[in-house]
């Protein structure tokens, strides 16, 4: 086996090999044992975001990208109308899935560097009736930066309307509290801050919300009540799950219990950052956003303006001294992404800003 | 960890140790040792049905179903017709898939006994110039019934629509040739015949067809020409694909290459089933199909008539014993399920034959 260099990007992740090793096993997905899996997998998931007495959990087999569509299917009728605020990729490409399926859209756009903002959301609210759902990024993955989740989801609620929760970079650590906060759905995969490997997406549905949508999705394998009934029914998958994975998630969720639930893990992201831009700042390297929007996921910094500087070979030489780091997704400027998610910890990324400074003359600066 | 019963079910199946050795690693997914074990993914599936020269190969994430979805989204129009074949519950779904999405649906239907018939078939498509495509299950997971594929495919191609091949139980195994026979496309999963573990389905599609259905499909997830387009550009999946489950179909590719390619599969398996056949009916236990229909994957077998036999019990008894099972899924009459497919050899169904008799008298038979 290859040494496995540490992936410092928004996942597939670096996981606990206690995770890897739930994967050694062949699982039978209509016995009795992975029945119980399964149901341990929902209650955990709705734990972690104290969604017990509210809220139902749906997991479906795939990308987090699927269960994004998936919940636009399922919530999202023919005569509803969702507005998308969108400050990234994934708020663009949440708005796309919806018109390429046929529904009515509307969006609200910031600078990627700018968090969406709450009092224009109630303004869009208040002027057009005909939106019913919201549709929010918690923490984009384009830049990393954190949008204000709780005023915006009070807004929403406020005005009526529903709120479907994008937690692809955050469940598991940010903070969600589906007791303090109104959300119709909130959505997340395995392989993100719940350090679990990649092949389940979820979503936290109110029950009340989910209750309504029945046949309403135009997709077979896009239907969450479908899928929920299918587990409510019998307590199996409605087709065939990736049980290792499936297997792999739920030790991951043991872990994150283990370590201390979310807000431990926030902690110990948040030192991983730190630590990080320590780094960065000793070699010159500047963060994007400002600091306080930040949040401690993904970093996306600016790439040196030395016009020597070469990505893939900055890329190369870090994985050479087994750090894998992500390319960058912004639409102006070159930029480049470290994530501080997954098995990781600040003594790893001491040990990359120790090398920081080599890869950078080997790229050319 | 608990020791494993083998599982004779369609899937997920008993898996090679290597395969789930395979799953121990992290891997970048966007990293180029990733990238290219992509590329040995995709070059494989088409070799596996000679059809380097006509076809590319789409994986893409989650399970057979979503690949069916994923094909008739991208392949059936507004304007265009699918005919679907049926003889099971697996043609009722492709049909159910293609009427919820909106899509023109005609039906043929058969009794689960019984083969589909190419000549009413040719009757089929010669008085409805509307049809476009047709779809086909080769192997009915139902009953376990083989399709007269290859004649299908002759009687589609001559009257100059495209056929849809559900491959899900027979990919890797029973006889498919693309250099002799035409199919638009041809899906399967991961987690049947090739004996990997589940979570990816992929779609072998002739490329000019491919070519032809750019912006097609209603979703954005269920893109097979964009998924395409995605591998084509930069080698990379369009969203987070599963990499340990990647990395376990590619070690189960070259395990199934160095059996000898699906005829060494293919003769495996029938050794399985006559193994089976042979147990089954030393205990008074009957094939629910003619012998000649019932292809080598998966066997129906009718439940005992005694009206004192409990399916439950006979799973828990067979399961205790390190056997599991799979309940029937006939529209009328019990029965019950027994796969020959995964790593499993005839000595495993020579160990099941010596139990049947007392996991039937515990069962009350």
């Amino acid at each position: 086996m290859t040494e496995t260099p540490l992936l410092l990007t928004p996942g597939p992740l670096t996981t606990n090999p206690a995770v890897r090793e739930a994967m050694q096993r062949d699982w039978g997905s209509r016995d009795p044992a992975f029945i119980a899996l399964t149901a341990e997998l929902r209650q955990r998931l709705l734990g972690v975001a104290h969604a017990q007495a509210s809220h139902v959990a749906v997991p479906i087999q795939g990308s987090g990208t699927y269960v994004l569509e998936a919940a636009v299917a399922t919530l999202v009728g023919g005569g509803d109308t969702l507005l998308v605020l969108i400050n990234g990729a994934y708020g663009e490409r949440m708005a796309e899935i919806a018109r390429r399926m046929g529904r009515a859209v509307e969006v609200l756009r910031w600078d990627e560097r700018q968090p969406v903002d709450p009092a224009t959301v109630a303004e869009a609210l208040a002027g057009k009736p005909q939106i019913s759902h919201v549709a929010v990024v918690h923490c984009e993955t384009t830049t990393g930066i954190l949008n204000p989740l709780a005023d915006v989801a009070a807004v929403v609620a406020s005005a009526g309307r529903l709120l479907i929760v994008d937690a692809m970079s955050s469940f598991g650590a940010l903070p969600i509290d589906l007791r303090h906060m109104r959300a119709a759905a909130v959505l997340a995969s395995s392989n993100k801050c719940l350090e679990g490997t990649p092949g389940v997406g979820f979503a936290l549905i109110e029950r009340g919300v989910l209750e309504g949508c029945k046949g309403r999705s135009p997709s077979v394998s896009f239907d969450l009540h479908a899928q929920w009934s299918g587990f409510e029914g019998n307590g199996q998958w409605r087709f065939t799950p990736p049980v290792q994975v499936v297997a792999a998630m739920v030790e991951a969720l043991r872990l994150l219990e283990a370590e201390g639930g979310p807000p431990a893990r926030l902690r110990r992201y948040e030192a991983n950052l730190e630590m990080l831009l320590r780094g960065a700042a000793a070699v010159g390297i500047d963060l994007y956003l400002d600091r306080a929007l930040q949040a401690p996921i993904i970093a996306t910094f600016r790439a040196p303006e030395n016009p020597a500087f070469r990505f893939q070979t900055f890329y190369d030489a870090l994985a050479s001294r087994g750090f894998v780091i992500y390319p960058g997704k912004l639409t102006k400027g070159e930029s480049f992404r470290i994530g501080c998610i997954g098995a990781v910890t600040p003594a790893d990324f001491q040990r990359l800003a120790s090398v920081l400074g080599q890869a950078l003359a080997e790229a050319g600066v």
